[in-house]
């Protein structure tokens, strides 16, 4: 059912309505109104319930002589067709209250009536929405949006990154710029779509972030920038991936990672929706080294324990053949995970389906991860409460590798993440002798087990950046050289983030 | 000069600074303080001047024998280098405060310092940036942004987009929906970029306006939506139309025009920055016609009068031959502009260009309104202070032509605006006997002779949709049978507008 909500505005303003469908109570008996919605319900000529965004109105319709033309538009209107009524608010008939409802104690005697656009017969039943194919409901993509669902979803968002820009621009000084999205192709961004322009043969590209944008804006002087920015990835349609999303993206000068993760922990915990409950700060902290060792993925959910646990020593002098072999490997290890209650929630398929995830991951990294949360989706199947579906747990993942062996030819390196990624101050003179050894100062935002976000502090030395092209990346700096150039002419020390808005709101709408 | 304004924030969370470049004054002399900023101006190597965002600091360098290294540091450092300076706020020596400087009474006795970044050689100096050629300061963009113009244009932008969203979100229910970029093909839509998909032969359409979804998003009931949309017109890049833009796109359903007017004003008057005044609401209307027959041009500039005067029933009788040959053609006519201090500010040359124009513009219509227009330039150039630069002028302009003739094929007729606009309620029933004589409901927003924006009530009809896409417009209407079937729906009466953010920022820049 709706939500009555708080009505932050006078929704009679510029309209001819006098209230919301979801605003009357028993204060406003007596009170003539003018109502303007849908027919979400209609029964024998005697009532209607009428819907907007703000919820539902029960409409009596006149049963006397004088009334009958009243009557007949008022009953014959098809569901869904959209009505405007004028009538006074009366309370209901004692016993007839509904408490489920939050206009539940009145209902309004229609005096006029008008049907502003008749609906045709629909493809299906409003209520039974939810239960079509995918394809369906984005076909009539209007109808599912009358859902109370989907109208607080969307509803949510706009508050969500209302509420942000409040924080950063009216607390914190940033200042929102819109960046352009027709640019050039970058380096290394496979990924884009490209725009033909008016010239024969010359490209635009729709770039994946705003990121060389925002740092030209540092360069530029302007010290604290944000914008809710579209980007754009070519990389097919899936559910959890649209070719073009927003992104929160945030760039400041003269920070540290510290300075931006106070930023971002400050802008969440202000633009929390109080209803979720409140978020505790600072979010924990754990490094990239540590994630994988105990949580097998960069993007641990800390909602619960089960870590990964080293049993070497335990195991060594087992004489079992296959952890000897395991052993014998260098850097072989062997590690498991404690599963309580396991006993008493897994089956025997359960057990079986984990043997099955394990071999077909077998090898890879990520395996005792998956298994770990697979473990847990079994748990929780069988009855056992194992995460908290309202809790919220964000979490710092830190000191990233700067780079990374590259898939195809592992001795060759790409940056782990872009490579405008500063080092970690600690490893900066590694960089010249093992970058594959060097830390960088990326971090991650993660929430229950997803990545939310992500940024890092930036080079802002000409110098460094130029080597790491050059020297590291083995790439042509040329295609860059107008960034190296602004980073030779008073760049000031700078570092940013980008929170991925739709991750956000797919888990407080899931929550 | 850079001026101090209001620091609406804390500009040393989450940063180490103390203060900004802008903010020092008498109240804290004796504290110590850490500014970064760049290396505006070095003299003899007794002080430096350090800007940031916010402003100017004078920076006194210590010249005793123990911080000769500080003293070597901070008189080579070049400039727009990037500094830290940590040092004492003092007051400046009697006699040597500067007025002028928001912070002329006092300086910073340097203690230590940092150069973050050295600059190397700049392509010009930084003042001398605005005589530069448009390549060049496009090329060094971000210098360019260093600038207290590009600096102040930036932050007015941001803080007038944000009052607006406040105004919109907060004060009146709008709902801030992202609606998607890659779209399908627009029909009449010619100027459209085009966008290869992964699926060859198929593209996706990056569209002029978001006008189909804020449709379809009152169809889905959402009641008031707004986006600041970003929006996209393949039609090369001029100074004053780039190839992307935004506009702050609103929607409504219950609404009228009158509503939507209102609306907008109250947005304007709310977000409309102190600094240039204040708007007085409601804003004057005129009618499409009147605005042709007394402005020559849809978009009066309303600043001065020198209206177009019909003064045919004076020559009538004159004798005088071109004047009887204008009368005698149908509709023919004798219009004249008085021209005030014009025998006293206009010379020949004004006159021979003033003819000029007319002789080139023979025969269009809005060649009595560019004659307007130049002779009010001509008399400012001659020295008259016709328009206050300083004055905002709005003016709805209402009442147009649903149709006009095609320019190719005046026998048949296109849309004056776009297909689905509505009629005028007056006009509805000539839709169907004689179309051309339709007014719509479409209003334009115009400022000091600029249109700023426009919008319509639409048809929410679908029977009234499809006549007028089929037998008005003959266009195929398959194209549009998503929409149309949505109006079949439940679609309510809805109607909204469009304000274009760069033509009201450019007009308040230069104002």
């Amino acid at each position: 059912s709706f939500q009555a909500g708080t009505v932050p505005f006078t929704p009679a303003r510029f309209v001819t309505r006098t209230n919301t469908c979801g605003e009357l109570r028993s204060a406003h008996v007596g009170q003539k109104v003018t109502l303007y919605g849908w027919v979400q319900y209609q029964r024998q000529g005697l009532f209607l319930v009428l819907r907007d965004f703000q919820g539902l109105t029960q409409v009596i319709i006149p049963q006397d002589e004088a009334h009958s033309h009243l009557k007949e538009l008022l009953s014959s209107a098809p569901l869904e067709s959209v009505v405007r009524v004028t009538g006074t608010v009366s309370p209901r008939p004692l016993g007839q209250e509904n408490p489920k409802m939050p206009t539940g104690d009145i209902e309004v005697k229609a005096e006029t009536a008008e049907i502003l656009n008749s609906c045709k017969k629909l493809p299906f039943e409003i209520k039974d929405f939810i239960k079509k194919s995918e394809a369906l409901r984005m076909q009539y993509r209007y109808l599912d949006l009358r859902s109370p669902r989907l109208q607080s979803a969307l509803r949510l968002r706009s508050r969500l990154v209302m509420s942000m820009r409040q924080y950063l621009c009216n607390l914190h000084g940033f200042v929102d710029v819109e960046t352009p999205t027709l640019f050039k192709r970058t380096p290394g961004g496979a990924k884009e779509f490209l725009v033909p322009s008016r010239e024969p043969g010359k490209f635009y590209s729709l770039p994946q972030s705003p990121q060389q944008f925002k740092q030209l804006l540092m360069v530029g002087g302007l010290d604290r920038y944000f914008q809710v920015a579209r980007c754009y990835r070519d990389e097919g349609s899936r559910p959890d991936r649209q070719p073009e999303f927003t992104q929160i993206d945030i760039e400041m000068s003269f920070v540290d990672q510290a300075g931006i993760q106070r930023l971002v922990e400050g802008l969440l915990q202000h633009s929390w929706p109080e209803e979720r409950g409140s978020i505790m700060t600072p979010f924990p902290s754990m490094t990239y080294e540590e994630a994988l060792a105990e949580y097998g993925t960069d993007k641990p959910d800390t909602r619960f324990g089960m870590k990964i646990v080293d049993i070497s020593d335990v195991l060594r002098g087992s004489g079992v053949h296959f952890v000897q072999n395991a052993l014998s490997y260098p850097h072989g290890s062997i590690r498991a995970i404690c599963i309580p209650q396991g006993v008493k929630y897994l089956t025997n398929k359960d057990l079986e389906s984990l043997k099955e995830s394990a071999k077909s991951e077998f090898n890879q990294c990520c395996a005792l991860g998956a298994l770990r949360l697979l473990s847990a989706n079994l748990l929780e199947a069988a009855g056992l409460a194992l995460r908290d579906p309202t809790a919220f747990h964000f979490l710092w993942v830190v000191d990233f590798p700067l780079f990374l062996p590259k898939a195809e030819n592992p001795t060759e390196l790409e940056s782990a993440h872009h490579p405008f990624t500063a080092p970690h101050p600690s490893d900066a003179s590694l960089l010249y002798s093992d970058p594959t050894k060097v830390r960088s100062q990326h971090y991650d935002l993660v929430l229950n087990g997803n990545e939310v976000g992500g940024g890092s502090i930036r080079i802002h030395n000409a110098e460094q950046q130029r080597f790491v092209l050059e020297k590291v990346l083995k790439e042509d700096s040329e295609v860059l050289s107008h960034l190296i150039e602004a980073l030779e002419l008073g760049a000031p020390p700078h570092g940013g983030i980008a929170l991925v808005t739709q991750k956000l709101l797919f888990l407080l709408n899931s929550s």
